[in-house]
């Protein structure tokens, strides 16, 4: 499959689960993470598709399209893992929806990276709560993996949910 | 419309047009010119589809994935407008796909330079060769304007074709 083929499932597999995320926890009350802004892609679908929700969001630095920039408020900026006890004390489990897209570009980085944050995510999760990553996540206390959307094949993206 | 679904449809109307360009040339003999290597996305959707032809890549740099960096003779680096005129001297009209995805970032720029530089590259092109852009392309003598492929919206990708 060529990087175009790949770069298209990629995205269809983030819009698909993140939309069916928002299904799953339309009952819910609570607020969104958005671990890794990037460009601001997904933060924009995710603002479009949940706008009554407050979406947090966690990266690095700012480098999005200046149209997809949060409000200071709603900004964790540094080490993920400064910043992840600071939000645990902050926030507590209030997410409904938390999706991780925090690739180095180096998989076997990113794996790691997600292996030790995933833990310390899942603690800012509510009962019912949908974690949505594209890198695999281990399995983690409290957490069970969901089926994918139709159409979106295994591997691509995956998901947990709280029970 | 979000950002992510703006990147789907737009990566979408890029491989569809770019299929659609391989079927329509499958009679003709020549080479295919990446105008913007980027990360090489397109570049390897291309090599994968037209796994027979000759692909001659136009970029200021190389900054591709390193699966995706072409050949070094296969490569015009360096400023457009000096490359240009040389592959014309070098290659004449021996091109039977020309894509553009030379975006700046700002769209007017874009579209300046693409407006700029399209009849150079018209000078490129064998008679029958399609020229595919991502930025609108203003009428150019001996080019003739192509219906898009079903699905693909009108202004997400352009087609021409020389008579």
């Amino acid at each position: 499959m060529s990087r175009l083929d790949s770069a298209i499932r990629r995205l269809q597999a983030q819009k698909a689960a993140l939309e069916d995320a928002a299904r799953r926890t339309a009952g819910l009350r609570g607020l969104v993470l958005e671990f890794g802004l990037g460009n601001g892609r997904t933060y924009d679908h995710l603002r479009t598709i949940l706008s009554n929700r407050r979406i947090v969001v966690f990266d690095r630095q700012v480098a999005a399209h200046p149209d997809c920039i949060p409000p200071d408020e709603d900004l964790y900026l540094g080490d993920l893992f400064k910043t992840l006890p600071r939000a645990i004390a902050e926030l507590g489990r209030s997410a409904v929806i938390a999706h991780l897209d925090i690739g180095t570009g180096n998989k076997d980085q990113s794996v790691a990276l997600v292996t030790r944050a995933a833990p310390m995510i899942a603690d800012l999760l509510a009962s019912g709560a949908i974690l949505v990553s594209d890198q695999p996540i281990e399995s983690i206390a409290g957490l069970i993996p969901l089926p994918l959307p139709d159409g979106i094949a295994d591997g691509r993206i995956h998901m947990l949910q709280r029970t």
